[in-house]
């Protein structure tokens, strides 16, 4: 392994961050020397770790390698790539910026970061220069965004469909198969590890949003932020809802959706009900799927594990390998494209189908008021299903596909209705032709 | 769209071969001119188009730009890429030689080209300097070698398994759904157009062998061809083995298996029953859809159109763009790594299991002695089912894993026993742990 100059090759990497994902890649570069060096054209060789604590003991790691300066080891004059798994806007931001400035090549798995300062950072990258690779920000293992940046660059996306957070994929997945409610699923998948202490981020979609805006960003060629989806989480989905999709042979998910749609892009991240023959209907626990529509290529769907310390860190060693392979080239990887300037659409323009559930009273009469309501703003009723429950009545109603600003006129009227004692919830239908 | 010296960009492509995918990359590389320009960084021109006939009426086509001298327009001055679609050895071969050789890059769909004249073509193309790019080859739309290649470049491969050809899959879906026999389904493909007219290489499994072995040496940095693939056709299947499979919960299925094993490689195309909960199983028609197993990211999936004009055209101009990319920057993509130079493993060496199908003499005393037969040769029986057909029963045999050679000498022993009137089939099981 040597250059031009027979001197031997060698690339230097600062690794920031040693949780669990950042503990696999400082294993692999280790375990793994020869194949890489080999793959790269250049040994990869560990700098330094940056982490909070280095007198915390890590098994496996060298401790002469931590140091608590990430600053400093993200622009040493030794290193050639920087590896960044912290997570989160800062440090995470100043470290990546300051390194890209100093010449280094930059890998991260941050979607946080990608979603909410992406411009800025997309800029710095083209400003001096550097690879900025994030296969690991969506998806985790799953090869997803060089597929969309690289391998459809000749086709038109159409359409993303997504399951791309694994921990409410667990909950939902508990929810159904066990008929328990949120709460009780969310307990037990953090007894099993598959949810944080704190769930926020996954269970209201902020997790989900940022991937959504990456993936968009690079399907339409255009700039999304994570300001620019429109984010519902599962914490509002009850046993009902769960109960009733089954009846009505579906299962509800948590989607994160991209699309062309008109002459703008419509990005959202919301539970919604989906057939169960659909493949993303067998996607169980904290796997993750994507549907791709592409205008030439037809549908295509990618599949594997979403999260997890060792695929994370797969994703992170190949742009590894890409960045290095690339810095010895002299080169650089293709720049985030986003010639499109597509118009980002509000979420009441959107068009899609719902699964709407009333309690109402249970007389003669009621469907009436309540249908004239759906017509007066446009939406048109595929289906209703009435149940009795004594002096009231369970109504779920599904539509036909309509403009979302539509549907919630709709429901804001009924819930004045004095017929209607409830709106009991309010959940899209997606993945299935719409009968006419 | 200008260079640095403010002259337009322009990148001149000729295209060799107007077939069914030929026509839609010339379609799209006009219809999409605008955002492929944008996204290659230079105006994709289409400098010629080389046929067999330029006399012949093509709508839609410019017919100035049709020659038959495919020779001189790949090897033209002005011409930049060289998009190769015609298929077969030669004249593809010495066509593509020689476009590397004047320095064009290279973009081809020809998978038997690669699996047979591999090394040659690789070599010129690391000797001139030149890209050579083939996503087409494989799995039509379905991003599958750039993942591989350089998604996977940091992960250790364990197992590639497939569904590769699109009209054997239509075929053997065909005799699962309606009990047709190989013959019928066979007519009934091809007068859908699912099957030439001359049938041979997708339903002796040359096509799914050669796409086999452009996998295996992706998947494992090793020189494998077309001729180290064990390969064995649909022709033979039976609709009894269909019929057994399904009883036992199976489906048949023609596979690309690449696996490690040991010290070297297995690469084979086979039929070969899977569960019926398997993820392959549900793929159905004329789809395609690959396994990856690897050792940090897990089980990946991969699954879309396999084969058709405009999805083959997606990935033929996905690597059109890169190659303009790389072009511009004057810089190429990464090259074929076979570093590791695994053996390829004779096939009586791969450890699978088995359903052996006999006709036997229908009295007592006929399951020991062919019992023994398995076992004199080290072969373990995980299950038997035996149905009385009057005079003579079906006895049916499912191994736990076994060496093939092992079981190919079991079977030839049994051909010798007067009460085994006739080895009906033989058949790998695959796709589900072996139950101990």
């Amino acid at each position: 392994m040597s250059g031009p100059d027979g001197k031997p090759r060698v690339l230097r990497i600062a690794l920031l961050g040693c949780g669990s994902v950042g503990t696999q890649v400082a294993r692999l570069l280790q375990e793994q020397a020869t194949d890489l060096s080999l793959r790269a054209g250049a040994r990869l060789e560990l700098a330094g770790i940056a982490v909070r604590r280095p007198s915390h003991p890590r098994p496996g790691v060298d401790p002469s390698l931590l140091t608590a300066d990430a600053m400093s080891l993200a622009t040493r004059p030794d290193v050639d790539i920087v590896v960044e798994v912290i997570g989160g806007i800062e440090p995470a931001r100043s470290l990546l910026l300051a390194a890209m400035k100093t010449g280094k090549s930059v890998v991260t798995a941050n979607k946080a970061l990608l979603a909410e300062q992406g411009e800025e950072i997309h800029a710095v990258s083209r400003a001096f220069g550097t690879d900025l690779y994030y296969e690991a920000s969506v998806a985790g293992a799953i090869p997803l965004l060089r597929p969309l940046r690289e391998s459809l660059a000749g086709d038109t996306v159409r359409r993303v469909l997504g399951i791309v957070n694994g921990t409410t994929n667990f909950i939902l997945d508990r929810m159904d198969t066990s008929g328990a409610d949120f709460g009780e699923s969310l307990e037990e998948a953090q007894a099993l590890g598959y949810a944080e202490p704190d769930p926020t981020a996954d269970v209201e979609g902020f997790d989900a949003a940022a991937k959504a805006a990456i993936l968009a960003g690079l399907a339409f060629h255009t700039r999304v932020t994570a300001a620019d989806v429109h984010r519902e989480g599962i914490t509002e989905v009850t046993a009902a809802d769960i109960a009733s999709a089954k009846v009505l042979g579906r299962i509800v998910k948590l989607l994160a959706i991209c699309e062309r749609s008109g002459d703008g892009v419509a990005v959202r991240v919301h539970p919604a009900m989906i057939p169960r023959s659909h493949p993303l209907a067998a996607v169980g626990g904290a796997y993750n799927a994507v549907f791709v529509e592409a205008q030439s290529a037809g549908r295509l769907m990618f599949y594997g594990a979403g999260a997890g310390g060792t695929p994370t860190a797969s994703a992170v060693l190949g742009d590894v390998v890409a960045v290095a392979r690339n810095r010895l080239a002299g080169t650089r990887g293709p720049d985030l494209s986003t010639y499109a300037e597509l118009p980002v659409l509000p979420m009441g323009d959107t068009l899609t189908r719902y699964h709407v559930s009333l309690d109402v009273d249970d007389r003669p009469g009621v469907l009436a008021p309540v249908a004239e309501a759906f017509a007066r703003h446009g939406v048109s009723i595929q289906a209703v299903r009435q149940t009795s429950r004594g002096e009231e009545a369970l109504l779920i109603i599904v539509t036909h596909v309509a403009r979302d600003a539509a549907l919630a006129a709709t429901v804001s009227e009924l819930q004045a209705f004095p017929v209607v004692r409830a709106v009991a919830s309010v959940m899209r239908v997606e993945g299935e032709e719409d009968p006419s």
